[in-house]
C-alpha cells in the first residue's frame, strides 16, 4: 500500500515570492503532494474570456520543481461576480423560495444549462493546458458538492429540468399520476408542465413527489459532475477526483463516482461533533477535542468503497477550524491519530488543510499547517512525525473486513421524505450499526446495496434498506454471512408507496409488517433480557422464528439460518445482543474495547486508536490520550 | 339515543371490482353509515366543464345495495390542478407574504370570489343530481376547515375583502380610527384602502388591526360555507354537516354551525396528544397509546352544542397516524374505549377513517380498519364489538349535565392577539378547568357565551371569557348555579382597547382590576392554604368577599352568592379548591377519581372509561387499561 | 447636582379638557419636566403639507402654564400612512429580502433619501414655530434608534448607499478587494456596482463584507439624527437628546452623541431581565420583580460617557410593561429604587414612561403612573416619595470612579461578525466584567476607547476590545492604573482580517496569541486555584509572566505592572480572583457585597440598593427588599 501526505495550497492568497520556500518547506516536511487552483476562478478569468493562466504555471512550476506532485482543482464551485451578472437565474433557489446569493461559494443551481456550459468551458481550458503535464498528477473536479445543503435548489431552471426528466422517467402523466397516487386529494396532473417543485405547500407534498425530486436533484449533481469529466477525459490521463464531505446525503455518491477515479473526502472531526452528530452532552464533551470515535472511519470505509478502493483524505482538520458552532482545539497528537486511522483504513494520501492559515476571507479563523505569520503551528509537527513513521512502516496489506455493512443513499432520500418519526434518520441508524461493530472490535467495509460479491463477509447488516433487492438477497444467501436486514425493509417501493403487503417480502422467511409506530424520545419498548427498541418499533407476523421479543410477546427479531429481520431500532444494549447473536453463529471472535479505543486490522496488522481523554493499555500497548499503536498480527 | 357506526371511504382509489365486497364487509362489521367524495374533484371534473359523475353513480349504489346510508362530500377542500391555474390568485398567502402552493390541500383562500363561486358551482351539480336521491342520507360540506392554519389568509383577496368588511363595520374611516386607537404612533389612515393586513410590521401592530382581520377571517369561512349551503339547501333534504378539527380555534363553529344541521368532528386521540397539547413529558409518556383523557371529552361536550345536541364523530382514528410528530399505535382496546366514549357524550354516530389504508399519497401511513392488501387491521375488531355491544345496550337517555362551561372562540382570538405572557392561551385555560371538573367525576355541558337558558346547571364557569356580557351576567344570576368568572373578563372591548376601569363590571360585586402581571415558567404566587396562581396574575381591588388570597395578602377569588371574579390562572391544586367551593355551596357532590379514570353520566346510565395504563376497580367495576364499563344509575 | 423628576405625556391620546388638570396632577407630584409630541406626526400633518399645530401650541401652553419645563420630540419615528404611500421603498427590508410594513413604528429604511428630507422639514418646520420659545427647554430627536432591530436594513436604497459609502471608504475597487481578501472563493468584485447587501449567501458572506456594512449602518443612523440637528441648531439653543434603549449596539453611540447635548436612555428593569438578558433560571426567578441589579447601573455609567456627564432617564419604568414575553410587576418600592439608583450614577432628570396608560393601541397594557380611569397607580405614589426625598437630599457631588471599563460599539460589531463560537457577545462579556466589579463594591465609569484621559484611574479593563490603539496602551501605561485588555485584543483589523501575528501587540508585554478556541456551553477549563476559563481561550506564546494558568499549564493571564493580558473568557469565580489581585496592585480596597446589593458612590455620599428579594444589614443600614439607603463618605 503506498501512501503519502499532501497539502491545500493557495498560490493566488500569498505573495509569489513566498511560494518557493513553501513548496520547500512542504517537501521538507515529508509532503508529496499539493492540491491548488479549485477556487481561483477570478483570478484565472478575471473577466469574460480573459483568461490569466501565467500565475498558475509559475505556481505549478515552483511547486513542481521542488519535488511535489500537483492536483489541480476545476473552480466551479466558485463562479466570479460577473458570471452571476451574466446569468442571475444561475443561483439555486431555497425552499422558502429566495435566491441563494452572490457572496461566499458554491452560489449555483445544478441544473443551470449556462452555467454548467461555462463551468465545462472553463475545465476544457484548463484540460488543454494542462492536461498533458506531467506535472499534475490528478485533477479535483469542483468542491464538496453538497456542503451548505446545495443539492436541492427551487429555481426556474430546477422546475424545468424536473419536469424533462419525470416526462423520461414516467413517459405519461397518466403513469406519473398511478406511480405517485395522484388521486388521493386530487392532485392529478393532466401535463408534465403542471408539475411544480414542492415547496411551500399547504401541508406535506406527497411523498412520491418528494422522493421523485430527491432522485432528481441527485442526478443532477451526478450529470453536472460528468460535464466536466467529459471534457477532460480526452486531455488526461490524471486521475479525476472529488473531496467528498462528511455526512452529506443527497446525492448517490456512488452513482458520481462511477465517472470518477479515486475518491476523497474532507474529514473535519471536531467540526462534524459540534455540528452534524447526534450525542448527549457527555458524549460531546468527552470528545471536544478528539471528534468522534467512529465518525471518521466510517466515511473512511464508506468512500473507501467508491472506487474499487483508491480513495484520500483530500483534506484533515489541521487544528482548530472556524465553521461549526463551537471550535475548540484538537487534543495534542490527534492530527497525527487521525492520519494514521485514515492509512489504517486504506487511504493513499492524507492531505492537510490546509498549508498556511490565510488572515483574511471566510476562513481566517481556520487553522492551517503553518500560523498567518509563516511560524509552525502544531499541526504540522504532528504532520512531520506521521511522515517519518509512514517512512518506517513496512508495506501493510490491504484486506477485506469479516464485517459488510450496507449504506444506500436513495434510503436517505426515502426516510428524509417519509420518516413517520420525526427522529427518524437513516445515516443515524446505520452508523449506530457501524458504532455497535466497532465497539466489539471489527473491521467494516461498507458497501453500496448493488455491490457484486458479498460471499467471504461473516456478518452483513443492512439496517433500515429501503429497496432490498432480489439480487442482494441472493447475494447475501449465497454468502457465508449472518444477514440482518431491517427496519422498514421492503416497505416501500422506489416511487415511495407502500409495498402491499408491507414488506419485507424476503425469501423463506415468513414475516411481515403490519403496523408501524414511532416512539418519542424518553419512550422505548424494553426487549425481554436486555435491551430495548426505541424510536421505531414493528408489528411483525408470520411463522419465522423469534429470536427476540418485547415484553408484550412482539417479536423484534425474527429468522435462523443466513437472513434476519430486524422490527425495530435498537438502543446500543440490544445491538451488542444483535451483534453478539450473529458473531457467535458465524463464528466470528469479537473483542469488546473500552470506550474510546478502536481497532483497525488490515491483511497484516493491528492498529489501535485512542480516542479517550484517559490512557489506555491494549494487548500489552499503552495508548496515552491520542495515542496509535500497531503491531503485526499473528 | 339511535346510534350507529360509519367508515369512510374512497371508492376512487381502489379498483371499482372492490367495491361491492367492502360494501359487503362494511355491514358485516356492524357498519351503516359511509362517508365518499370529500376529495374527488379531480375524479368527478377532471377538467374544466368535463364532469364525470358515472364512476359516482355505480359506488353510491354499490354502497346503497349493501344496505349502507352515504353521506356524499362537497370536494372543495382539494381544488384540482387546472382550477389553479385558472385562479392562480385563489392560493391563501402565509404570514410572512409566501403562497401556499398547490400540492397537498386545502390550497385555497376563503376570500377569493372566483374559487366559491366554482365550489358552489360544484356543490350545486352534485345537489342536482344526488339532492333528492334517498341513498343520500346526508352531505358534508368541504373538510376540516382551519386545518393546516388555513382560515387567516394574507392574500389580495382578503385584503380586499378586509377593506370592504371593515367599511362596513365602521362606516367611516374616522370611527375605525377612533375604535382602533390610530392617534397612537400615528397609525390614523384617510381611507379603508389605506389598511393593509398586518403582517411583517416592524414591532407588533395595533391588537385593533389584528382582532378585526381575525374576526374577518372568522366571518369568510361562515360566509364560505354559507355559499354552498345557500346552493344545496333548495336541492336536498338531507342534513348538512360540517366534520371539525380538534382545537382549531380560528373560526366561530357556534356561528358556522347555524347554517348547518349535525355537527360532527375528527378525533385522533394520540395525534393531537403529541401534536397539539401541553404537558409534561411524564404526561405524555403515560398517555402515549391513550390520548389525553380529556382531549375527547372535551371536543364531544364542546361539538354538541352547536346543533342542539346533534352530533357525530366523522373521522375516529382506528390505529397509528402518519401527520403527528410520533405516531405510536393505540394501546388494545382504545378504538373501543374512544367510540363508547363518544356515544356515552351523546353522539349519534361514530365514523372510523378509514375503511381500508391506501398504499400511496401523503397519508399512506396512516391506519384504515383494514391494511393495505385488505386483511383485517386490530381496529376492525373493536368496531365489531362495539357494533354487538350497541345492539344489545338499552336505550340511554340524555341528560343536562350538572356544569356548564363557557367557551367562546372570539376569547381565543382576543387573547392570542394580546396574550400579554407569552403563554396565556384561552383554550389551554378553559381545557384545564375542564380537566379540572372531569378529575372530580363531574359531567360538563360546554356552551357558548350566548346560550339562552343555564337556569338547571349547579356551577357555571367562564375562565377567560373576554365578554362577559349583561345578557350572560343574568342568566348566570338568573340560575340557581354558583358562576364563576375571570381572569380576564371584560377587561377588553370587542374592538381591543382596555374597558375603563379595567373590568370585570360585575353586577352586585365590587370588584375592579388595577393591574395585571404574566408569570414565566417556573415561576408562582402561591394561594394561602394551598394551590398557587400561575402563567397569570390580577390585582384585584373592591369590596368584595375576598375567598382566596396569595401569602401577600393579594385576593385571587372574590364574591360571594352566585357570582365569583377569579383574578388568576389556577394550577390544578387551586383549581380543586375552588371547585370544591363551589360545589359545596351548590350542594353538588363530587366524585373524586384516580388518575386517568373518567366518568361520564346520561340520564340512564353512569359511564367509566379508564385512559390509565394500569387496571382500575371503580364501583364495584374492574377496568383493566382501556377498560370501558357502565351501569345504570340509581 | 441638579436634579429634577419629568413625565412622558401624550395631549393627543386624551381629551383637551383633561390636560390642565393633567398638568396640575404632574407639578403636584413633584415632576418639573414633560416631553411631548415624538409620536404625533399623523396629527401634525395629518395630510402631506397640511400642518395642524394648534393643538401642539394649546398643549405647551397649558403644560407651561401649569410651570412644566417641556421636552418637545421630533415625530420621525412614525412616518404617517400617506408618507409611506408616497415613498413605498422607504420601508426597511429585513434580511430575509422582505420589506418591514406600515402599521407600527419605526418603519423607515436610514438610507432613504426622500423620508430623511421629509423627516429633516417636519423638524425645521417644528424648530421654526418653537426652537426660539422658552417653554421648550429640550429637544427630543427621534425616538430609540435601533429599537426593533431597525438599524440593519437591507434595502435598496441601502444598497445604493452603502456603495457610495465604499466608494468612498476604498476609493478604488482594488483597494476594497484587497482590503476584504476578496481573492478567497473569487469574490472578487470589477467595481462597487457590482457588490450587494450581505444577505442570504449560500454560506456566511465575507466577514468584512458584513463589518464593513455594519459600520456604514451606523454611520447612516448618525447621519440620519445629524440631518435633524442641521435642522435644528440654526433655530434654538434648547438642548438635543435622543433617548437610547438598553442593550443596543448596532449603532455607535458615542459617535451620535457628538452632534447632542445630553445622552438620555429608556430603562425598562423587568423588561430588560425577561427580554434580552442571559441568566439562568434560578437569577430570573430571584430578581423577577426587581430586574437584573446590573443591568440599570451599567447604562447609567455607559451613557454618562456619551456627553461629558450630562444625561436623563428619559423613560423609566414605571409598573408591568406590555411587551416582553413575561411582565410580572415591580416589587412596591422598586420605582423609588430605579429611580435614585439613576440619581447616584449622576442623572439630571428621571422621566416616567408615562402619564397615563392609554386604553388603545399597541402598548395599553403597559402601566403609567395613572391609571386608565385616570386613579393613581402605585408607581405615582414612589414618584411622590422621589420627589419629597429629593427636596431633602443635600447637594451630592458627582466623581470619578475608582475603575474604568472601555466599552465600544466597533467592538461588538466585530465579534457578532466573527464570533467563532456561537455564544461569543461582546456586550455580555463587558457586562460580566462590570458585574464583577460591581460585586466587589466598586464604583465604575464606562468610557469610550478614544477617552483623552484615564489618568487618575485605579483600575482600567478593556475586555473583548477589538482595536486597542497605541493611544489607549500610551493612556493606559500614563496612568497609574492596572490595566487589563483581552481577549481578542488587536486579533483582527478594522477591516476584519487577521493580524499576524494575530495579536495583541502590546508594548513592554511579550506575547502572541497563536489559536483560539470556542468552548461549548457546560465545558471549561479549569484555572490552578480557582475559576475557570469558559465560553473562549487563548493559546499564547511569549516571555511575559504568567499571572494565572491553567491545569495543563497554559497561561490565562499574563503580565506584570500596568498591562495585562488576558487569554480567555473568565467565570465569575475567576473575574473576582483577577479583579482581587489588580486591586491588590493598585491598593484599591474591595468591599464584597452580598447577592443583590449593590454600592455606589458619588464625591460625598455612599448609596446603597437592595435588588434582593430579602432584606440586608450594610454598614449599619438595614434595607428590605427594594431599600435604598445613603450615608455621606468619611
Amino acid at each position: 500500500m503506498k501512501r503519502a501526505l499532501g497539502v491545500c495550497y493557495y498560490p493566488e492568497h500569498w505573495p509569489e515570492e513566498m511560494w518557493a520556500q513553501d513548496a520547500v518547506n512542504m517537501v521538507e516536511a515529508g509532503i508529496s503532494w499539493v492540491r491548488i487552483g479549485e477556487f481561483a476562478w477570478s483570478r484565472l478569468e478575471p473577466k469574460e474570456g480573459l483568461f490569466e493562466f501565467d500565475w498558475l504555471d509559475r505556481a505549478i512550476a515552483t511547486l513542481a520543481d521542488a519535488g511535489l506532485k500537483v492536483v489541480l482543482g476545476t473552480p466551479s464551485a466558485t463562479p466570479p461576480r460577473w458570471m452571476v451578472e451574466k446569468y442571475p437565474k444561475m443561483l439555486a433557489i431555497d425552499d422558502q423560495g429566495r435566491p441563494r446569493m452572490f457572496g461566499s461559494r458554491r452560489h449555483y443551481c445544478h441544473s443551470h444549462a449556462g452555467y454548467c456550459d461555462a463551468a465545462a468551458v472553463m475545465a476544457r481550458r484548463l484540460g488543454k493546458r494542462y492536461g498533458r503535464d506531467g506535472r499534475i498528477a490528478a485533477w479535483q473536479i469542483d468542491n464538496e458538492y453538497g456542503c451548505h445543503d446545495t443539492v436541492l435548489s427551487f429555481s426556474d431552471a430546477a422546475r424545468d429540468a424536473f419536469r424533462n426528466w419525470l416526462a423520461q422517467q414516467y413517459q405519461s402523466i397518466d403513469a406519473l399520476n398511478r406511480a405517485w397516487g395522484n388521486v388521493f386529494w386530487s392532485m392529478e396532473y393532466a401535463n408534465f408542465e403542471q408539475i411544480e417543485l414542492p415547496l411551500l405547500t399547504v401541508t406535506e407534498p406527497n411523498p412520491a413527489h418528494v422522493l421523485a425530486f430527491r432522485r432528481f436533484a441527485s442526478d443532477q449533481v451526478v450529470a453536472w459532475n460528468a460535464a466536466q469529466v467529459r471534457v477532460l477525459r480526452p486531455l488526461t490521463d490524471a486521475p479525476l477526483i472529488h473531496n467528498y464531505m462528511g455526512r452529506v446525503t443527497e446525492f448517490d455518491h456512488f452513482a458520481l463516482a462511477r465517472d470518477l477515479d479515486i475518491a476523497s473526502w474532507d474529514s473535519y472531526p471536531i467540526g462534524f461533533l459540534s455540528d452534524r452528530l447526534e450525542g448527549d452532552a457527555l458524549h460531546k464533551a468527552r470528545y471536544l477535542h478528539q471528534g468522534d470515535p467512529d465518525m471518521q472511519a466510517f466515511h473512511h470505509d464508506l468512500y473507501r468503497s467508491l472506487n474499487g478502493g483508491r480513495w484520500w483524505v483530500m483534506e484533515q482538520q489541521p487544528g482548530p477550524v472556524n465553521w461549526a458552532p463551537y471550535n475548540p482545539a484538537p487534543m495534542p497528537g490527534m492530527v497525527r491519530l487521525w492520519s494514521w486511522e485514515a492509512f489504517a483504513h486504506g487511504a493513499e494520501v492524507v492531505s492537510y488543510f490546509r498549508w498556511r492559515q490565510v488572515p483574511f476571507g471566510q476562513e481566517q479563523m481556520h487553522a492551517g499547517l503553518r500560523y498567518p505569520d509563516d511560524t509552525v503551528a502544531p499541526g504540522l509537527e504532528e504532520v512531520r512525525q506521521v511522515a517519518e513513521e509512514l517512512a518506517g512502516m513496512p508495506e501493510v496489506v490491504p484486506a477485506q473486513a469479516p464485517v459488510a455493512l450496507i449504506f444506500d443513499y436513495a434510503s436517505d432520500w426515502t426516510w428524509k421524505t417519509l420518516p413517520q418519526g420525526a427522529d427518524f434518520d437513516y445515516f443515524r441508524l446505520v452508523f449506530e450499526a457501524y458504532r455497535a461493530l466497532r465497539r466489539q472490535g471489527l473491521s467494516v467495509d461498507i458497501l453500496p446495496p448493488d455491490v457484486a460479491d458479498l460471499k467471504d463477509y461473516r456478518i452483513i447488516l443492512a439496517p433500515g434498506l429501503a429497496q432490498v433487492s432480489d439480487a442482494l438477497q441472493e447475494r447475501m444467501t449465497g454468502s457465508s454471512a449472518r444477514c440482518l436486514v431491517g427496519p422498514r425493509a421492503n416497505q416501500v417501493t422506489p416511487d415511495l408507496s407502500l409495498t402491499v403487503p408491507m414488506g419485507p417480502n424476503l425469501e423463506n422467511l415468513d414475516v411481515t409488517v403490519r403496523r408501524v409506530e414511532s416512539l418519542p424520545p424518553g419512550t422505548k419498548r424494553p426487549v425481554e433480557d436486555g435491551g430495548a427498541v426505541v424510536h421505531w418499533a414493528e408489528h411483525l407476523d408470520g411463522t419465522a422464528d423469534v429470536q427476540l421479543a418485547d415484553y408484550d410477546g412482539r417479536a423484534v427479531l425474527v429468522g435462523s439460518g443466513s437472513i434476519r429481520y430486524l422490527g425495530g431500532w435498537p438502543d446500543p444494549a440490544l445491538w451488542e445482543r444483535i451483534i453478539g447473536a450473529l458473531a457467535e453463529e458465524a463464528e466470528l471472535k469479537l473483542t469488546p474495547v473500552p470506550q474510546g479505543l478502536r481497532l483497525r486490522d488490515t491483511g497484516s496488522h493491528r492498529f489501535a486508536f485512542n480516542y479517550a481523554p484517559e490512557p489506555v493499555i491494549w494487548e500489552g500497548h499503552e495508548l496515552p490520550p491520542a495515542g496509535v499503536a500497531w503491531w503485526p498480527l499473528p
